[in-house]
């Protein structure tokens, strides 16, 4: 079986605007969409990243898949290597979707591969990973400040200004009625660290029994973090990312109680051994889209599991295809034991057939295949690859966004 | 596609007497030999260890496998543990064929699964692991001191008495002729360590451009493998397992310029992590027989790449069934980039139709499938089987067997 045509389509999706340490979401987000061709008739599907850097990866690398076997991984992981010199390492710029595109572009393709390979042995792509250890994935409730959304040219608001505790905990509420989450992970680094603080024990009053989380993105010094994790000891689940920089966690790490998480510290398989070594994090997020594939995400977790650190589950912006690849992994890494994020109920579009995907108390089913087991709804992306052309947006630049909203906005990492 | 029947057979393979640091080879090896039957009609082929506690391992599980999906490896890894309760972990027994019966049983049948879905979608087992690296698999010459073997019921001898560093280089020229291979292991730990020096000097006389490795297997004192790490500096390759546990070959590799390599002190992954913060090792054996099948062994290439370790892959006494599935093995692991150790040479009898694979300039060609690429000679097995009732050895016990050689051997680890 070889790959005959690969189709990569740019598309936006509308979004609002969600704010974070380093800004806040442009209008619309940006993913690439992968279509896999093989000989045989099969179509494997992927969706990556879509901003500038990623994309120009994904077609720089496509033209040379053609004759490539989807079964051999590890010659998709030369011919990418190949079509992007000097594209990896984690010394490549920062921005977690932008950097080490090398690991992205495979990822994306890795994922098609498999999906091709489900269809053919009419298998569910979890099978091709070991097989499923749970098939209702649980997701946890992704909660940001934001603001409202000024410009609509694209798409409507989603819940208006939320900069607040008590407003937050009311976006918590809503999203517990429609979707049912058992679990919170609130993007800190926003507000004063006292007042996301007062955010987390509202959360924690109005949600007893759920498992809260908050991500500050590094916004927070050790001495700040120390006070922030001392005031909530107890009501967390993980702090995540609270400082910035290996060092500073394994710093903060031996002062504090709670459990560390992160996604920027450790994207990396040599980081896992740095960060044992230094005693950093406790707990390390998975995630297709940079973990090398699926199959590297399965690494992660058998490495974790040697290391004794826990898996959790990181997200972008996405949609199904992305949301699909996530479930299968999920049901293949047995010590994934902690709730995914996902940034999904955030959009309203859907680019697979059968539109979106209802979640039941927090919890999706794991699609039964064969491969991811979703279509691609091409009108839809038809209609999103209009808007990525008309929107002008080809990259993400959360800081820049900012300064339509706070004018004077400087961005500094850490903040507090 | 659900597992309908298991079927072990226990053989028993004519030995000579090999000598190592706790003894000597008996006068058979025991090999367990695993047919897997599917409703689909595809039968998995598996070869494991044949000594009692993973014979017992292997038949208390085969029952409880019928209704397996073969995909469904983590499926397999929860019968296994279930049938075998406290029977893992690095703290079970010590002898390696023995110990940690949970890996080794799970290791056997996951092969023979991964044989099944291979032979499902016609394609050679190395596709299941990633696709391969290399197809040609280069192994070094494994050398041993020896007896001439005293009994000689079950079969002959081969090459009578090696018990000198002469005799120890005529061995390797004998195999160098037959195998053509181009690098040398010695099974050290054996003579005095001063004649093992010889040893190793005069093959490297004989062999100026062949790699050059000897494995005490813990025989020596961190002193003495100081002082002959010194004599050999620049003449080996790698030195594997020089002494006993872990903190010893720590001590030693800071002592040391000769990379330290292990299949003693690091057989679970967990040893990894332990062995990188001692700075312990520097190359890891892998081997699908114990570090958890095939997928196993790929996930340790990933975590050795990660933790900077080399790998190398080591050998039991084995025929041609595990000789294919270490081929698959060592093609799809990229950082396998040393020769792989085998015993092979060392009997002359087989279980694969068509006979003993011919290896050319020390390699093999990978089969090329589908699965595993060999096909039971089932009249062999039986002739095997038969040797196995009649030869009433039922495990391995090479510090009993020594006793017939040397009356009053007495086993000491470390000796010098
Ligand atoms: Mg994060
Ligand atoms: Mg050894």
């Amino acid at each position: 079986m070889k790959i005959t045509e690969v189709i990569i389509t740019p598309i936006a999706i509308p979004d609002v605007p969600l704010a974070n340490t380093k800004g806040v979401h442009p209008s619309v987000f940006l993913r690439s969409v992968i279509e896999v061709k093989t000989d045989s008739g099969f179509v494997g599907l992927g969706e990556g990243y879509g901003a500038k850097r990623t994309l120009d990866g994904l077609e720089a690398v496509a033209p040379i898949l053609e004759g490539l076997d989807p079964y051999d991984l590890r010659d998709l992981r030369r011919r990418v290597e190949a079509a992007l010199p000097d594209s990896g390492g984690v010394n490549a710029p920062t921005a977690l979707a932008d950097h080490k595109v090398i690991d992205v572009v495979y990822s994306a393709f890795e994922i098609a591969c498999l999906d091709i390979r489900g269809k053919e042995v009419g298998r569910p792509l979890y099978d091709l990973l070991g097989g499923a250890v749970r098939k209702t994935i649980p997701f946890g409730g992704y909660l940001f400040y934001k603001f409202a959304k000024q410009d609509l040219t694209f798409g409507p608001d989603i819940m208006g200004e939320v900069m607040t505790p008590d407003t937050l905990v009311a976006q918590a509420n809503e999203f517990s009625r429609d979707y049912g989450f058992k679990s919170w992970k609130l993007k800190g680094g926003v507000l004063e660290p006292e007042l996301e603080v007062e955010t987390m024990l509202k959360l924690r009053e109005s949600f007893p029994d759920h498992a809260l989380r908050i991500d500050p993105m590094g916004a927070w010094t050790v001495p700040t973090a120390k006070r922030i994790a001392d005031q909530l000891e107890g009501v967390l689940e993980y702090l995540e990312d609270p400082c910035r920089g290996m060092d500073a966690m394994a710093e903060l790490s031996a002062l504090i109680h709670i459990p560390l998480a992160t996604n920027l510290v450790v994207v990396e398989f040599e980081q896992i051994i740095e960060a044992v070594k230094k005693d950093a994090v406790q707990i390390v997020l998975s995630d297709h889209h940079y973990w090398r594939g699926a199959t590297g995400a399965i690494h992660l977790g058998e490495m974790c599991r040697a290391a004794n650190l826990g898996v959790s589950m990181h997200s972008n912006s996405h949609l199904g295809i992305s949301l699909a690849a996530m479930c299968h992994v999920a049901a293949a890494t047995p010590n994934l034991t902690y709730d995914c994020d996902t940034h999904y109920p955030w959009s309203t579009k859907e680019i697979i057939k059968g539109g979106r995907p209802k979640f039941k108390d927090g919890t999706l089913q794991v699609p039964e295949g064969p491969g991811l087991g979703v279509e691609l709804d091409h009108e839809a992306v038809a209609e999103l690859h209009e808007l990525y052309k008309t929107a002008m947006v080809k990259d993400r630049d959360d800081t820049d966004e900012m300064l339509k909203y706070i004018p004077d906005y400087v961005r500094k990492v850490p903040r507090w």
